[in-house]
């Protein structure tokens, strides 16, 4: 069972700390270095092209994201995004801001041709862009209810474009491999307001997945963490502000467990 | 009055959330976009040449700090400055370290000449040093009150000369746009202890910029939020540390509203 | 004696407020920034080749840290601490990684043979490597003791070596500059699960030596205040989690005294 899946997971990865390179932007790689060491893992962050495929090689998994991304850095992206696919390395893209520039679409479609992903996560307007689909969302009078049957519609269909798992994040999360889709609904609007929620949940999907060859698994774990842990910080910490809401991110982080999980999460799978 | 515009402007971001355009440094940029989104604000980081423009050209305010300054984002700072004043977006210029290096100096002289600005933020130092002028602060029996006309008439002619509006920040800030010349007092000494409190008085500016045609009102107001967060937090974390201090000022800027501003704000319009 | 002398250090840090030049990594220098206010230093971060000699130039210590480590700051790292080297002002050398990736060791090569170093810090495998040296507690059922006596082995022979102090960090310190060795079993294992405590060890060992000549008492008080500001906010907030220890080190650098050193250091000078 999925939820069982996720439990064993959550335990794993504290086990086994696999080594995680990020390849990723300056605004939130330091929060993704300490979610990613607060779920278990062990971040490494390497971005020169004289040893990016050194780097990875030598990693569980590779996440790769294009939050603040300039031209000395595709390369390296593209080099490791290779090497990880000869030696068998899940790869995990995060395409930030696809759809905002043509340099940063174009870079996105470069990673997506040259190399065989495990997980893409992104947002709705994200995913919607890099996979060319329409989402019928932007208008005003979108129910809740249609919303929700778009996300699962274009993360399924890019699923099975990109033969990988795509998690759409937002007020409702939807992880689908093509075949199973799940839905979770942890989480809290405030985590909006704190930057970098989005690379962050990338980042400890990454953790997961370098224990695990379920992509799907590690993918719905990575975001269901995220989402527990930011309504438990929300709960601690909505007196003080947003600073400390962040903060607690990473506390919840550090103490979750399995369970937690069992107790907290909003699984659905369809 | 000018008080009650400021209260205006800190409901109003809050209502537009525009997007900001930050091209900055990678000590504080973490912060810089946790603030904006604290006061209501959207940041967004991007300072490749390929794509700077067209995310500054979707954005509301365009925010350029050279306080890790390299040659591969000083034509993206100027490309953005130039696309902003073409489409009318306010820039915004946080000179960190002017006087310190001939690079510095001589990349805001290129900032200075090609860009036409609507804020410039620094300390005394770099504010005299950009405009050519001298402080005769440097003394050791330099009176506050000379200081503080010493400020003023930096801040005034520095503004007179660049056509924008200056502010001077420290013990006392000083804003002026030539015409219009504000003293706030609030903030605590301790935020010096706190890396980046500077940036994030230009980047929470910039925010308040991008929801009102007025720089001198949006400088005000960003000037002002910072010192109330800062002496907030310090009177609620300084048996902890400057740590919680840090954090705490973004804590108190996402919960500042116009009556904490109204009960808090030491102000007086020249 | 040496605890006499650290603590001497502690309080002069905070009268002279040494400028120190850090060339370092994208993920931990907000940390390294605030680490350094914190204990008392003024931190200024500068990277680009054509101001990096420059800004040195006026600063009291610089530390070359190898974290995130590209080619466009390879030049910069050299080119400042030649300047250093020239003017006498103490260079600092966190070879993060060093083993990892053949970039890496090559750039740590440049740096040991054309920069003369004060204190070198790493890991214990990182300086075994820098070094040419093999440890002997890879194996699983190394003893602590024999683990010991390695660490101090290699901290003596690389210290005479680079004709500088060396500074092994690990659950134990060793501190040695060939002649003088210290050990200081101060801290916590949860400090690992922060990014960059390690880096920020270095970081407030350039404060300290900034206001220093002997380099060796400079290394042993930069590790003891790292150590003891760990262990205190581990005892506050171990019940949080791991963001807050990690705010809490910034929290206790902040408060750090004398008084509290001479309480809690627990240091051998062998």
């Amino acid at each position: 069972m999925l939820k069982q899946d996720i439990m064993k997971l959550a335990t794993k990865v504290r086990e086994e700390a696999p080594l995680v390179h990020n390849i990723t932007n300056y605004v939130t790689v330091n929060d993704c270095a300490n979610c990613i060491l607060a779920v278990g893992g062990s971040p490494i962050m390497a971005d020169d092209i004289e040893e990016a495929k050194d780097i990875t090689a030598v990693s569980k998994a590779l996440v790769l994201n294009i939050g603040t991304l300039n031209k000395r850095t595709i390369d390296s992206m593209l080099s490791s995004g290779k090497t990880a696919n000869q030696l068998g390395i899940p790869v995990i893209f995060d395409p930030v801001g696809a759809g905002a520039s043509a340099f940063r679409n174009e870079t996105a479609k470069k990673i997506l041709e040259q190399v065989k992903l495990s997980i893409i996560r992104g947002n709705l307007s994200e995913i919607a862009f890099i996979a060319g689909l329409e989402t019928n969302t932007k208008g005003v009078d979108v129910s809740k209810e249609d919303e929700k049957k778009d996300k699962i519609q274009i993360a399924r269909k890019a699923a099975r474009e990109f033969h990988c798992t795509v998690a759409i994040t937002g007020k409702e999360d939807v992880i689908s491999n093509g075949k199973r889709t799940a839905l979770i609904r942890n989480g809290h609007p405030i985590m909006a307001k704190v930057t970098g929620t989005g690379c962050m949940t990338t980042a400890i999907t990454g953790a997961y997945c370098g224990v695990h060859t379920d992509a799907f698994v590690a993918a719905v774990t990575g975001i269901a963490a995220m989402g527990i842990a930011g309504e438990l910080s929300y709960e601690k910490n909505q007196d003080k502000g947003t600073g400390s809401i962040h903060i607690g991110i990473i506390d919840e982080l550090s103490k979750l467990n399995s369970e937690t999980i069992k107790e907290r999460i909003i699984l659905e799978e369809l």
